[in-house]
């Protein structure tokens, strides 16, 4: 399959890196190519350079946020949450029309230190805003309650035996995200239903970066576990 | 140890009955004595009323607001989170100065119907809302993550083998309601730091909501589980 990625960091890098070894087709998608390129330093987090990532990983093919959507049948947001918006505008909603759009994105707010706030009130949610935004792409929003490295191996986590959740208004994208997420190593995905219920997982952030906090890693997930279980 | 308890409800009922159970001095309190124990038909979610409910727990006192704060050594915040800063202003900052309060409630806008928001900023919770109005109290947010019946019978669920948090500025505090969570018999007790961690537990509550309509029942938690796990 042809894969689109919006962003270049963490999250990008993971979730290409990941779907090019599965034998996928994948164009990363950023703002400003050269400039991207340009940079060699490693960044505030301690990650080296995309230019350095992308040595390593030949197979995976660059280009600006129109070049990854277009070619994409699957367009994966991976961008900051405040930048989001505007990131997917850039990639044309031609570009998106009729596709199905993974959102990992997170609404978070660093503007007013740490913990970070959300940027979206309480009855609203990213993933909705892009779906209200973007009304023919197949919004689903999953992914974004871990961390970038468990994302791609949940098996890094108490032997994959924890929950990842999906929400998007579409059940057929639904079942496509499905598949890539059990390609990742996923066994317990929970469908939480339409794409309103992103503000559950998107307002679930305060309380990961504050179990990060305690942990002092980020290397954790959540078992949703039932009386029945 | 003696007990006060805020709130009539299934929460207040269900905490109440518990540690009156474990051997403790139980005096629940509620707005008005004579109008509650007046009511005898089941409520719009089915509970039988106080009064039954009384009838079977006669070891269970009842009083005002102010007489289960006063009588408390400890006080419990089992109140509906639109009114628990009015119920505690009826308790009396005298009657929880110096005292540790467990403060349950959930901060859930009904208002505009199903789902519930929260009646709280990003920026805020209502147990930071609580420790400020009454600086005097040592407020412990705990058990808000799970239902009733789980608070205090956490193997109901998975054999216990799931988590609880606690937020508050007090360690001692912490050490004490820890104690109690213990009795109740919760094993995986997570201490997330001061009182801006309420924000956290009390965000997740739109994931929990979806999570009780994708499951049909709020029998149900969540277990953290990390790297080496």
């Amino acid at each position: 399959m042809r894969v689109g990625i919006l962003g270049t960091g963490v999250v990008g890098r993971s979730i290409g890196g990941k779907l090019a070894a599965l034998g996928h087709e994948v164009t990363i998608g950023t703002r400003d190519v050269d400039a991207l390129m340009a940079r060699t330093e490693t960044d505030a987090r301690g990650n080296e350079s995309f230019a350095e990532w992308k040595g390593k990983n030949p197979e995976v093919k660059l280009g600006t946020f129109a070049d990854a959507a277009d070619q994409g049948e699957l367009v994966v947001n991976a961008t900051d949450g405040a930048g989001s918006l505007e990131a997917l505008h850039s990639a044309g909603e031609e570009n998106l029309d009729g596709k199905v759009l993974i959102d990992i994105s997170n609404p978070l707010d660093y503007s007013r230190g740490m913990p970070p706030s959300l940027i979206v009130s309480n009855t609203d949610s990213l993933g909705e805003q892009i779906q209200r935004t973007f009304p023919g792409a197949k919004v689903v929003k999953a992914l974004n309650t871990v961390t970038a490295f468990v994302m791609v191996d949940p098996s890094l986590v108490a032997g994959s035996d924890h929950t990842i959740f999906m929400s998007g208004n579409d059940s057929q994208a639904k079942a496509q995200v499905g598949e890539v997420l059990r390609s990742f190593g996923w066994q317990h995905i929970v469908d939480l239903g339409d794409i309103t219920t992103a503000r559950g997982v998107e307002m679930y952030l305060p309380l990961w970066i504050r179990l990060w906090r305690t942990f002092g890693t980020p290397m954790f997930n959540i078992k949703v576990v039932q009386a029945q279980d």
